[in-house]
């Protein structure tokens, strides 16, 4: 099943001419998950050829401008394209009321819900699950309530090993064995073992998203092992001081935290505008982290 | 001096790449007036090399989110450069709302005022007056309270004759006969008569912006004789219906209004995305009022 990562945008508050603010999209299947929306995040949908109509939840990290101002503009085009479906919305509180006061003063009700889940930014828990995957919040460390969110994979089913099979088994019973189950015949012995017949599938994979946050050590455990990582490095280390103050991390940083938990691959973003070259940055990380790249605009990583 | 129109976006509603909301320009003299501030207006400002900095006023039409939706980016952004002066922002009631709720919910206070002062969409009446214009309402139709902003040249000096004048006048004296005062001896005696030593200055130039509207015939006395009308054009008047039903104006309508109220110049602009060629709106206006322009994004005309 594709699971993969397209960046939007990757530069942090300031803006810059060719680079935009955080947003991200998370293919799972035939799921898409958008995870936070800067300004004019719908005209990058566009430039990547992402139909809107299949975005279906929506993660906000924080209410900093630079993460959210594109919400506004994406909900009136859906509106406007005709959407009726309920659109899933999970963000610190405070995004809804936000989102209410817009649309009762500029008089447009939309065509649909916006379901919204108020996430608790200190924990580390289960907010939602399709069939797709599982996500859970990232307590994340900034000046104002902020998390990140870790999307799992749900289990994928046992591999069959058509040598083992016998002949004549119905689509159920093969259905059956991928979900570890035996299969029996009309007197109850069994007729074939699923640990016979399939092979345990691949470990879930996961996306780990770590939005601004200064360095913390702790994360590392809640992100151990994950296939990708992003972790802002709005910053080169030689600015650490600058990066504590407002509430940001370095690259050396990023990379410290992508070796601590051993993940797969780490993607860097959120980069300060002062960096018109970000090759420094890469090369910061890669000398903690060597399989590391840049979040660019454009970028699909398979996860 | 300076008395320029700058066009950043023209697009209606629905986002098309390529062509961005609306948000206009006006510069005059040292003065830079913003009006609208659709999703992305501070991209397009960093195209064009506009200096935030130096805009002191923003008119916002209303607030359907294609016109405002670039306004809480360029605040932030404005912050972040560390702004100080107050900003003046006029449009509809609700916009210090929005504002308010948002700056609040995310707790990030402004470091400069935003001095908002409500308009009354249903009266033409002056709002607004610095060393450079004259702003005066004018209401447009819409499906929200919406209205359009009059700039108004404010009255320029008279010019000297040189060979009319006497040698030997003071600086003092000059400035004195521009503003169409006589000098006198120090008897009291008059030396130069004003009358005699200068020319009366060309009239005030006018801008007209006419926002999202249906056609109003009577808008045609409130922008008489402007030297620019910028109307919008929705639609093809083969869509007259559909521009009735959604309170917008078709391009025939557009250079209608431009022809009953004998303006100098028409920018029409505000177009569907349903079209990807904009000629036959361009040809159906001019058909009504030949000095017609398509108000295409980084176009600067001159008032």
């Amino acid at each position: 099943m594709e699971f993969e990562l397209t960046i939007l945008g990757s530069a942090s508050a300031t803006p810059m001419l060719g680079r935009h603010h955080t947003a991200q999209v998370l293919t799972v299947g035939r799921e898409l998950y958008l995870i936070d929306c800067g300004e004019s995040t719908q005209e990058r949908l566009i430039e990547q050829r992402i139909r809107f109509g299949r975005i279906n939840r929506i993660f906000i990290s924080h209410l900093h401008g630079d993460h959210f101002f594109g919400l506004f503009g994406l909900l009136g085009t859906l509106h406007l394209q005709g959407r009726h479906e309920p659109l899933h919305l999970y963000g610190p509180a405070g995004l809804d009321e936000i989102i209410t006061t817009q649309l009762r003063c500029s008089g447009t009700p939309l065509g649909f819900d916006v379901e919204f889940t108020p996430v608790d930014t200190e924990r580390h828990q289960l907010i939602c699950e399709d069939a797709a995957v599982q996500v859970y919040t990232l307590p994340m460390r900034h000046r104002i309530p902020c998390c990140g969110y870790l999307f799992r994979e749900q289990p994928r089913r046992r591999r069959l090993i058509r040598e083992n099979l016998p002949a004549g088994l119905s689509p159920d019973q093969l259905q059956a064995l991928t979900r570890g189950q035996d299969v029996h015949d009309e007197a109850g012995h069994v007729l074939v073992r699923h640990a016979d017949a399939t092979v345990a599938p691949p470990p879930p994979r996961t996306y780990a998203y770590c939005a601004d946050t200064v360095f913390q050590e702790n994360l590392a455990e809640l992100v151990r092992g994950a296939d990708l990582l992003y972790h802002e490095a709005t910053f080169l280390h030689e600015m650490l001081e600058r990066a504590q103050q407002t509430g940001h991390s370095t690259a050396r940083q990023a990379g410290q935290l992508a070796h601590l938990a051993e993940v797969k691959q780490l993607l860097i973003g959120h980069f300060s505008s002062r960096y018109r070259d970000l090759q420094p940055l890469l090369t910061e990380a890669k000398r903690e982290f060597d399989n590391t790249q840049l979040a660019l605009e454009g970028l699909t990583v398979a996860v």
